[in-house]
């Protein structure tokens, strides 16, 4: 034995130093390092996160597929044009609609959640179609026009694919005040879908480029002379035989944008287009041959579907910085930098560095309370569709489910502006922190952040969306005074009296890090900026404001307060969930939860000092909490980002290989994307320059035969 | 006289509402009513900015040469794929050198300031052969070397292009950390550079893809075995005849990037490439015919020449985001969306709403802070230039000079981090303010953000650059404590016992809208945060660790000492300068600079607080200013942007047109950039897809010839 163990010592002696120090930065063994200090079950966060082991299976099966399709290849995708990229997305319109037609709808939306990781720009061409299009004759039409519809190939894509025509040139989020006319032509029971000035022109309609038949457009009802604000219309566009425009339709390319450049925008002019009075869709508000409009009572019951966006861009930014901070955080995991003294010269994995730590790990928090508090922000829009589909005027219930739906309608509001901020964040916190590499296309962050910008301002701007937050807080606020009981989500506002003015009665500065107690300090400095805010209200209307002027003039105030609500909000939502768990599984996420806590408490502590929840030191103490549990969750981070489960094939980073082997595959991918070629330019460009003649000179001086005399005069 | 007026009245009376109403909300009259508001000489603003009418007058000239260059033609960029991009980047390269070769350097450094807000790409590609390889030489050759590369054509581009091969696939930040070998042969007398490792790649080399002949590698110096650090070797890579690759040379292309596609940046291996001695770079340590390596005693000496990127790129902050606001406050000015009640559905500027103002303002405030300061780092970094190139080892003012090099170090290090995060914040806060339209690559705003976001990695990594700063913050503390006397931008720190536990002495809230109060609570803020971090450090040491993981230790202490110190230091260098001015320039910078101090204070309202230099009284109170600040700024917002004197050829943007008439331009610009054309893929795509037969079921049951007895057996 021991002649052996001589050998083996014989041959590690035998490793040069270089060898040695090579073995000891090997970027596999440092991600295996990383594995092996998992304290909790890897696989039981993966089934808790996707919501059970079923979900977790049926999404690897969709990966696999996706991953085998050859359509689906994306390692080449960084390179294409602008016109490639758009014809490799038509071509996976086939194996999409395939999944489409022969699976159960709840498997196909998990499909197309994975989708939506996969290729942002592919997910949102069909999306155009089967929610846009779809969406708005299901929300639109009467039961006999979907029929027609249906039958017509609009479900089966059969000599039809749709498009959404909404927004315009000149209005994107004031809907009502769209300007394309859709006027009654009683002669010939037709309407006259008109486009009549320059800002009025369909703008943005993903599909109307090169992919739509019929245009689902948002127009002005004119009927006798009538205005009745914006109705909806299907519009055929082209022959689906040839794909020629029909008469009167106008149509052109939006051309290239920051990113998802796969949809083929287009911009739609509509000059005295006739259509059948039918196809006006008419669930709502009817037109009679004879030009009788009827309007209905409760346009709100109406409004339902059109949050269904918004609710799953909660979850989504969960999902799109999972994918993110894989990437990051198996960098940092591998990627080492300075070696400090006395360490041979091995570097330090950025990991380790606490500034490293801080960057990464209170967004990886903020991740999985996105994630949390998507599922419950789908379970909640759910329950309340459930009712509103149901719901008919008259119905006794039908307050109790008009408030359910102005609940839903802002919090999700708010949480779709905060989440899709925090996440476009998030992505570009994940790019710097890969360093330079973080700005080559091929390790993914880029385009990531080109693709996701665009989730700020679609399904409604941010910024608007908050304020229609602020103004539900206010009204709440005023409702609660007159003592009405509100919704859970704005219950605390019914507790006004208890929570002005609540310091946190924390003894020792230890028990600050307690779900519940932050959890108080979140509701008492949202009361406060509540009732800030509706106080500057009051004041706008004692001044002799009429309410929207007011709500106008305290719009800083509003946003201010949809911001900690929905911060709160989430806190809230993670804490719950985490509050479910037990063992090794609650440990870890208990932790996750405290960070995201105390990070927003002190990303906001300027709310939680003004309004004296925490002392001074209290808040020196959260800073330096932070800082230890950056660096108690940094020892599980890559257990984390592997438990949310995403394949390489799906996070498609060379920095993000679940393997470690970053820079073989990164230095791989650059050279089969970039393949040695001849000179593309140097006999046409750079010859001419660099062999020109010494003697050329471009201000010689030449008198050109002039006889100058200047000399004489001197 | 009467008849004409009742003829007038009557045409006036022919306009339809219709005719009224696009009167009313046309944007270039919409613009000209924002201009007519101009509260002071533009012009006199404008040459205070440019430091004086001649630099005006002087960027005026280039800006005019720039549009008229063909070879400038910037209208088409957006749809140029990266090889296009590349070519035509390379073919500036000719007007470019006719202009530095016959005009003062001067005058030649604006164009380059100007020619970087038109095309960063080429600013970069050209850089590199002019600021790194040149100045490379001029930082590490000896003056005899200097004339031999400069003869061989290094300076007139004569057979031959220079680039900077420093940075590796596995290092970037760590310089003395880098893999590459540069092994001295006596034998030979040659140097053979080697690269041993795949994390020994030179990556990310700016021109070494297609434009360089020659490199100035980074490389680590080992003479009889020993090691003597990182020192820079010129290496030929290309025969400049033909730009075939030299033996020993591999050369690829990096591709695709997030931005600044017409750098060609190239991967280098060297494979036993073997160089005269005298290429090795010698004016700093020197290697003799027999071995002998001399080294340099006053290594800090030549840092100085580092400092001139990262100098460079305050100022360029504030122009990048001069061009960024005049794009979104001009389209601001005209866009209108929602109408209040009782305006005849005249909706309402952009610019009008509060919360759009409390978008843009502060960014503007910010920009004026950061182009103030950008003259200001300027200054200190010639001065300290003309006293560190005459300086000798062993002069008497040796220490008074290194104490200016740290102090320019450490300062220019915190305000290049944290002015290009603001400055790439301020782009994406643009973007997003122009709501879909700043999603449209034509628009200007992406493609800005896309290369710009380059500027906070290279140059110094932000993160590890406000590092530094801390550290210099914590050391100057210890200095302080110890009675030495700073230097005048950490000079509050000799003044710890007066700033510690100061409060506000405001009388009344007003009194805190005052430019020296925000001074003075900047300075409480910063001595107890720097305090703090000194401390942090301290206990650090005690407990028994080194210095450099003592630092380490207390990095997120650092990073928020050198936050607010640098924004600190912006306020400061802004308010001095309003200080200098007179009239009704004074009164508007004035009412400026008390927007960017009191938005600062509410950004960092955690901090005035905690340590109490402000009660939650004066911080609501600050608040409410900021929105007050905000709408006056607002009424002065476009003759501001004008003062940027940008034109609309620089600013490549039709949201940013000047004479506001932006959707004109836009369509105008979107249907030239996308032709309307055949359908390109219907045939070959689409047809079969939408085509194809409804009998198709993917899934229909076929027992294909299979007698099923299933029935049989229930």
């Amino acid at each position: 034995m021991s002649n052996i163990q001589n050998r083996l010592e014989a041959v590690k002696q035998q490793l040069s130093p270089e060898q040695e120090y090579q073995n000891a930065v090997d970027p596999i063994r440092s991600m295996n390092e990383e594995r092996a200090k998992a304290a909790f079950d890897i696989r039981s966060l993966t089934y808790l996160l996707d919501g059970g082991e079923k979900n977790t299976f049926l999404k690897e099966k969709i990966m696999q597929e996706l991953e085998r399709d050859p359509l689906f290849k994306m390692d080449d995708i960084f390179d294409l044009t602008t016109s490639e990229v758009r014809e490799r997305t038509m071509a996976k319109f086939r194996s999409m609609l395939h999944h489409l037609q022969n699976e159960p709808v709840d498997q196909f939306k998990k499909r197309m959640e994975i989708v939506s990781l996969v290729d942002p720009g592919f997910w949102t061409r069909f999306g155009v179609h089967y929610g846009l299009f779809v969406g708005a004759l299901q929300s639109n039409a009467t039961p006999g026009q979907l029929g027609y519809w249906f039958e017509r190939g609009a479900l089966s894509l059969n000599n039809f694919v749709g498009c959404f025509a909404m927004t315009e040139l000149g209005h994107g989020s004031n809907v009502p005040g769209l300007e394309t006319t859709a006027t009654f032509d009683e002669a010939s029971d037709q309407f006259i879908i008109h486009t009549p000035t320059l800002t009025a022109t369909k703008w943005w309609i993903g599909g109307a480029a090169h992919s739509a038949t019929h245009a689902a457009v948002f127009a002005q009802l004119i009927v006798k002379e009538k205005r009745y604000g914006t109705k909806c219309f299907v519009v055929p566009l082209r022959d689906p035989k040839t794909y020629n425009l029909l008469p009167g339709i106008n149509i052109g390319d939006i051309g290239k944008k920051m990113g998802r450049d796969g949809i083929d925008n287009g911009w739609i002019q509509f000059t005295h287009v006739r259509i059948p009075r039918g196809y006006m869709l008419q669930k709502h508000t009817k037109v009679s041959r004879t030009g009788q409009v009827k309007e209905p009572k409760l346009q709100q019951l109406t409004y339902g579907a059109l949050l269904q966006g918004r609710v799953t861009m909660v979850a989504d930014s969960g999902h799109v910085s999972k994918k993110a901070l894989s990437i990051a955080i198996r960098y940092a995991a591998v990627r080492r930098q300075f070696a400090p003294s006395g360490a041979n010269g091995i570097e330090t994995k950025l990991l380790d560095y606490p500034i490293h730590q801080r960057r990464l790990m209170p967004l990886l928090a903020q991740t999985f309370a996105m994630l949390f508090t998507g599922t419950e922000m789908t379970e909640m829009y759910n329950s309340m569709m459930a009712r509103l589909d149901g719901a008919r005027e008259g119905d006794q219930d039908l307050d109790e489910v008009m408030e359910m739906l102005k609940e839903t309608h802002s919090t999700s509001a708010g949480l779709k502006a905060f989440c899709t901020w925090n996440c476009l964040s998030t992505i570009e916190a994940c790019r710097q922190s890969c360093g330079g590499h973080g700005y080559s296309a091929y390790t993914g962050l880029a385009s990531m952040y080109q693709d996701f910008a665009v989730q700020c301002t679609w399904e409604g701007d941010n910024t608007i969306l908050t304020l229609q937050l602020g103004r539900y807080l206010i009204s709440s606020y005023r409702e609660a005074l007159n003592g009405k009981k509100l919704s859970p989500g704005v219950g605390y506002l019914n507790n006004l009296n208890k929570l002005i003015g609540k310091r946190c009665n924390a003894k020792t500065l230890e028990d600050v890090l307690d779900l519940d107690t932050i959890s108080e300090g979140w509701q008492v400095v949202c009361a406060h900026v509540v009732k800030n805010a509706a106080t500057e209200f009051e004041e706008c209307l004692k001044r002799g404001l009429n309410a929207d002027d007011a709500y106008e003039q305290c719009s800083q105030a509003r946003l201010y307060a949809a911001k900690l609500h929905s911060f709160s909000y989430l806190f809230n939502r993670f804490a719950d969930a985490v509050k479910k768990t037990t063992g090794s599984l609650h440990t870890i996420l208990r932790k996750i939860c405290l960070l995201y806590g105390l990070y927003t408490i002190e990303e906001n502590a300027g709310a939680f000092l003004q309004f004296e929840y925490f002392t001074p030191a209290q808040i020196e103490f959260v800073r330096a909490s932070v800082n230890n549990l950056c660096k108690e969750v940094r020892e599980q981070a890559i257990p984390l980002v592997d438990s949310f489960n995403l394949t390489d094939y799906i996070i498609n980073s060379p920095l993000g290989r679940k393997d470690g082997n970053v820079y073989v595959h990164y230095f791989e991918q650059v050279k089969r994307s970039n393949p040695q070629s001849e000179h593309p330019y140097f006999d046409r460009l750079i010859k001419p320059l660099i062999q020109r003649s010494t003697e050329e000179n471009d201000y010689e001086e030449e008198l050109a035969g002039l006889e100058d005399d200047d000399e004489d005069e001197e």
